[in-house]
């Protein structure tokens, strides 16, 4: 059986196959970019009309207490905590990823003032980065940046100086997947702390940060957990490190007593303490809206949908797309390739937005990454034969030579 | 004419009166909390149903560009800066006020690292004064904390080590309004820096920060800007400022080149370089789209309007309430009173409860304070004649007095 007639008959047998029905995804389209926004579930809209209609409109002031707006980041982390191998007391939904991201980088710069050095990935998502030379600047901290096939070596190395390590666990571009609960030992080993940043993880591959004893973690609500644009992030802290944990980032709704307006700050005990200013609620709700379609599916199942979708389309990518020119930037061992397959080709640009006008949605990423996201809810292995074929097609053609697709546009 | 019977007349002459049909505002409540969240104007609802059922269910990640989704933080700082007397240049809609207000107190304290003292006033808003404290810590600056009536004293015993002075506006609890190009001028004239929290006076009172050359502001969208709960905030930098400005709390949207993902920081060169991290859409949008109501309202009218609101309500206090032992928290100047006035009772808690049972919204701070909102959109004077009336009978019937009116509810 050809890698394109598997297709159909993995669909057949696919147990989450059905939890496509829990989303709206338009007539025509083949939507790989789940890694960058999250697909429409039907829990969301009905929602969003509710909010709106109902407890903004009619409810006003009063829905913070009688809608329950005021406990939303706490329900929306406890919906999040099981997708990421935590204990909901460890774990808040606030912010974006980098403000959370800033908030833990200087909670461990804080929590071990003699350790110096803090260790980054070279090519990792930008943002982080960024909050690690201009914390460490002010910290009086030193940042090694590190290429990822020698951030074990580099951990050894700082010895008993190493600080923080700040990883992103699936690689933004490549797809790489870090071994988390190895580092983090290997980190620990050494007295230091870890920070991972799972955005590209949470609702696509299994993380076990209490197994692990992580430190910290952020990540993303608008990528695999459908979110809607921009939705909140989250952010955890382990159980232990929460009493000590501080922040110059603080607000009023981290308070132990937001409501006493005491002109003292004390921080809550809990993981509220990372909560800073009032939530943006309509996204808020939409995210907690769309975690629900999350009911039922166990972190094995979707693991093995997942890779069976990136399998398959790596299957096409050697039948079908490796003599066009392209490369695979993502590892072939199961165990190092998150949810996303990434394909390098010079003129990537021009060839993803031939792709999107044919109805194929992916991503591109400078300088020549092409991302496919297989968001294991929702795309179907049907998908991922009509992406593959799509791609040949085009190549064969060479319709994204025309010079429509060469113009650059932002996109997120 | 006596107080009640002057409303409807009020009513009949005013310019603004037809701007209350731009709002959805439930049958038979009387809303005075909008300076807590503002009402849902008719522009929203079918934004939020364009924005999530067509642009995120249809358009998907194409959305950020073809919807415009990546620009809104600009689009909707443009539509705040005209209420807040500034070139849309130097305002960016983002973040919650509190994250806003981190970024520009940190960059406060980064431009004049020899100066230590910033001022703080004792009664302040609390988040303003933890973040104060928490980033003085951490900048060796030292806090001085002092009462509003002091506040010019202390700013010139500060002297030539004046660093920063943050205060609020419009008082959130008694409402009073500080003069802000006198205090302005007092903090340049010793060198010295000073941000604006506009929380209580963007879209309710007038504000020159242009003109009063004011250096940086923060503010609230879900207040009197009625952009729904937890909605984006804004800052604003006074232009010149921008490009030394300097924060610990950065991230890939406010880089020079976002799209590049290079790893090294290089700011954005204008405004843009506040944001960090995604924007919440849903929430984002709705506050664009709320915005609407303001359409050809001049800052002018608006005041004019609530000055009348707030007149009435005090005649009325004075005609009808102070007899009940409640006391005016809230100057009688209209020179020093911003869009809300205060009421103060001992048993202030359960006296709000009832008023809410019987329709008229107000809120309760702690320990003592009324607090009655008149955003000069959507309140009219047969409102507050309304409220004055049902107050005066909650005490005469003394039905404040039961028991289920005792118990303490958070409420934002």
């Amino acid at each position: 059986m050809n890698w394109a007639d598997a297709a159909a008959e993995y669909d057949q047998k696919d147990p989450l196959a059905p939890c496509r029905e829990r989303f709206s995804l338009p007539p025509g389209v083949v939507y790989l970019d789940g890694n960058s926004l999250g697909a429409l579930s039907h829990h969301v809209p009905e929602r969003m009309r509710q909010a709106v209609e109902r407890e903004w409109r009619e409810g006003l002031i009063r829905s913070w207490n009688d809608a329950g707006w005021y406990l939303a980041p706490q329900r929306v982390a406890a919906k999040i905590a099981p997708l990421i191998g935590a204990a909901a007391d460890q774990v808040i939904a606030a912010d974006s990823t980098t403000v959370n991201l800033f908030k833990v980088l200087t909670a461990a710069m804080e929590a071990n003032p003699a350790r110096r050095i803090v260790l980054c990935e070279r090519d990792n998502f930008p943002t982080d980065t960024y909050l690690a030379h201009e914390a460490a600047k002010r910290y009086g901290k030193t940042v090694r940046t590190v290429d990822q096939d020698t951030i074990e070596a580099a951990i050894a190395e700082a010895g008993d100086d190493l600080c923080t390590v700040t990883l992103t666990h699936v690689h933004y571009k490549t797809g790489r997947l870090y071994d988390l609960p190895r580092i983090t030992a290997l980190v620990h080993a050494l007295g230091g702390r870890i920070i991972w940043d799972l955005a590209h993880s949470a609702g696509a591959v299994p993380v076990s940060l209490d197994e692990a004893r992580a430190d910290y973690a952020v990540g993303c609500g608008y990528k695999y957990l459908n979110g809607g644009p921009g939705a909140p992030a989250f952010a955890y802290v382990r159980r232990d490190h929460l009493p000590a944990f501080t922040t110059p980032l603080v607000g009023w709704h981290g308070h132990a007593a937001p409501f006493d307006f005491s002109p003292e700050w004390r921080a809550h005990p809990g993981i509220e303490r990372l909560l800073v200013g009032t939530a943006p609620m309509l996204s808020m709700l939409a995210l907690e809206a769309a975690l629900e379609a999350f009911e039922g599916v166990s972190m094995t199942e979707l693991r093995e949908k997942s890779l069976s979708l990136t399998r398959l389309f790596i299957a096409g990518y050697d039948a079908c797309l490796a003599r066009h020119g392209f490369g695979l930037a993502t590892p072939r061992e199961d165990a190092q390739r998150g949810s996303q397959v990434a394909l390098t080709h010079p003129d990537g640009y021009a060839i993803m937005q031939a792709l999107i006008e044919r109805g194929v949605i992916g991503d591109f990423r400078a300088p020549d990454i092409l991302r496919f996201g297989f968001a294991p809810l929702y795309v179907s292995h049907a998908d991922v034969a009509r992406a593959v074929e799509t791609l040949d097609a085009i190549m064969t053609e060479g319709v994204w030579q025309e010079a429509k697709y060469a113009q650059k546009k932002a996109v997120t």
